[in-house]
């Protein structure tokens, strides 16, 4: 029993542990970081265990959802050093409790070989937002006006492999803060980590709609000069959420740093129809080929290059 | 919503998974299994699959617990074919159902080499027994009886890398049946991943008793003709209680295969003290220096001598 947690009954250590259930629906996820394909090899093990609880986390934040408790895996390369293994274990407990969702219970085991990559999994438990609702990628409706939180691009630095990949807050707060201001007219919503355009698409085929975003207002990270950058990046783990136009334009909401509301902006429309796609100067592009594969990190993956609308 | 399951209200697809959450306490655990570690390369992917169902299931087994919803990840070297990965997902599933236990989300990434193992991870979630009883490992008294079900050794055939490790049938109906008929009499349990050595070592640990085992009663699987291989097999995924003295001796009860009771057999007691020792005619031994190392094959793993105490 925890007393910072009264509902974990039982923690970690005997075959399972025992959570006392959330009087909602309970939201459910797992994600993965590999060695190689979500961080490079060197990176502190600090960052890839805060990586690898805020992916799901994320997860949670882009249904309403708010974080119950978790549990972890590590398969670990053959030899990986005990004191490494610990700290590992101690930065995905502190990173869990960090955003308010105990570590209930693991497993770390050894995989055969030394250059097997370092694998972690985090399978996080979320509370539907208070007044039940559980915003999923299927409610978007023609009219819709589509936002996203922050900014976007340059998610990963190629120089060092660090960057805001392993650094980003998940939008927790931001997502209850918009179903307490806008409840059911808040139609869709997903975190960003395989790329506005590709994620944006993914809204798009949930929901049986067309998105069209403009490319001149996609909020754009500092250093980051072309909206095709910002809408291709991976991993910016912003939230993207389609909302009636009769809600008042929200532009900013508060989040983890109560002292800078992080900005709300508006980049589109949802229109009749299937796919998305950027409007620009230079003509209209289809967005679900701009994006990274599955979670990879933009150095290790191809490009996918904007192709132009006929 | 799957009308198998009513208590899933969204499956696989979105962020997150939405659940009902059960109305007594949740149990939940998360175990691996790694090629070259758990199985062997070739081993067919349904089997695999299987096994890494099933030990997530038995976890719950040892809680009294029943199934609730599970999720599972797959990280696949490079090149997996896709045909094997749609495979080994519908395997999954099939499992997990065949369990009861509705697959309601995951994960599938691709690990950096070919050369990488195949590792699944299942994170099952579990509703504690109608009574509200959870059964820990912490629970042993001093005059308790110490049992097992069914019988021990030789879960892994040395010649082709099958064997009852890969096809094990979680005792979720024997724990029922415990918790039905004997309640708060059943005072620890534990399920048999690592030997009966070291597991009943562990519930001498957390319990802070002596576990002191009988040799000739140790229930052998036919052509496991020594006691020492059956107490030092891993991944038997057999049952170990502590039942109140005051219980009527039981020597059966119900299984999966309705036709065929499972066997439970008295192998020892509960004694004040700390640690587990097996004594035969050839003296006492220190039951927690045998078993495997956390869930490895037989084959890839050291095996621990029996040590004389003096």
């Amino acid at each position: 029993m925890s007393s910072a947690f009264p509902h974990v009954l039982l923690g970690p250590g005997d075959d399972c542990a025992a959570v006392r259930p959330p009087g909602g629906a309970m939201l459910l996820t797992v994600d993965q970081v590999i060695e190689r394909r979500h961080f490079v090899p060197g990176t502190p093990l600090d960052l890839v265990a805060r990586k690898a609880v805020a992916r799901s986390i994320s997860d949670l934040a882009a249904m309403g959802a708010t974080p119950w408790c978790a549990l972890a895996t590590g398969a670990l390369p053959a030899g990986f050093p005990q004191s490494d293994a610990d700290a590992l274990c101690a930065s995905i407990k502190k990173w869990a409790e960090h955003w308010r969702c105990p570590m209930v219970g693991g497993d770390l085991a050894t995989m055969p070989d030394a250059s097997s990559p370092l694998t972690l999994t985090v399978t996080a438990i979320g509370v539907a937002h208070t007044s039940g609702q559980v915003v999923t990628r299927a409610g978007a409706k023609p009219g819709d006006h589509v936002y996203v939180t922050g900014a976007l691009g340059d998610s990963f630095d190629r120089a060092t492999g660090l960057g805001r990949h392993l650094t980003f807050e998940p939008r927790l707060r931001e997502a209850t803060w918009l179903l307490d201001t806008f409840g059911s007219r808040i139609h869709a919503m997903i975190d960003l980590s395989d790329g506005l355009g590709r994620d944006a698409g993914r809204v798009a085929s949930a929901s049986g709609v067309r998105i069209e975003l403009d490319a001149d207002a996609i909020p754009r990270n500092a250093g980051v000069d072309d909206w095709r950058a910002a809408a291709g990046d991976g991993e910016d783990y912003e939230l993207l959420f389609c909302i009636d136009p009769s809600a008042a334009a929200p532009s900013a909401c508060p989040g983890a740093d109560a002292a800078t509301p992080t900005p709300l902006r508006r980049i589109g429309t949802v229109a009749p129809g299937h796919g998305c796609v950027v409007r620009s100067a230079a003509g209209c592009f289809d967005a679900e080929a701009l994006g990274w594969e599955h979670g990879s990190t933009p150095s290790m993956t191809e490009r996918h290059p904007p192709q132009a609308l006929p």
